[in-house]
């Protein structure tokens, strides 16, 4: 039997969450990279808690600016994001997540990466990034 | 002789360019990702401007937020970044691009990428994201 997929709960030290630029609205910006196939597949919003739950669950927890509350992913999509390892940048206002997604992808739209249209050429859905592949 | 390396000019339509969605401020959110191996280097800015530019001359121009001007990347480092492909989010609000980084790369530490830093255990240089490799 396959055991259920989960993620990887991260003790982040004081110093290292200390190192976090929140921006003036206490959000900082989150990319999502697939581990395994290294495309980045959204980029999207984190204050302390959801930052905090993020790295305590194992699981992606952002914040919704247009509905102005936390976002469970894949609470109703069933399309989890599972924490591999987490980084943050050299001014601390941008967050990487590996993350092992579930289901058909991390796009509303259907798509397994949010950024599957590309400037000049064609832009179709089998147009995906092509880095490291 | 090798010969110099270069980015690619995108002629994106103007579809695609109206699909782009700045912020307040004018600017929107550019991921650079490394064509060669997935590496997610840094997340930084760009407006109308600078987009066009990238995007026309085959090689990323940001806007920095904090001295308020153009960056062209490695005008003083000499660690261009030369644009591969480039795509936009669902929502308009992200772009990624993939680029060939030149030099020793794209951080002002010294480091490849900006995300040399790492959430929980150890976060020294030699512990990058792995993802995809």
């Amino acid at each position: 039997m396959t055991p259920m997929p989960s993620g990887v709960r991260i003790e982040a030290t004081l110093e290292q969450l200390a190192s976090v630029n929140f921006n003036a609205d206490g959000l900082v910006a989150a990319v999502a990279q697939d581990v395994t196939t290294g495309e980045v597949l959204m980029v999207a919003w984190m204050n302390a808690e959801t930052l905090r739950m993020t790295l305590g669950e194992g699981r992606m927890v952002y914040w919704s600016r247009s509905r102005q509350e936390l976002w469970r992913k894949g609470d109703t999509s069933g399309d989890f994001q599972f924490v591999r390892e987490a980084y943050y940048d050299c001014d601390g206002d941008t967050l990487l997540f590996l993350v092992d997604q579930q289901g058909s992808g991390a796009c509303h739209t259907g798509a397994f990466s949010c950024f599957s249209r590309r400037f000049g050429g064609d832009s179709g859905p089998s147009d995906a990034p092509t880095a490291g592949s």
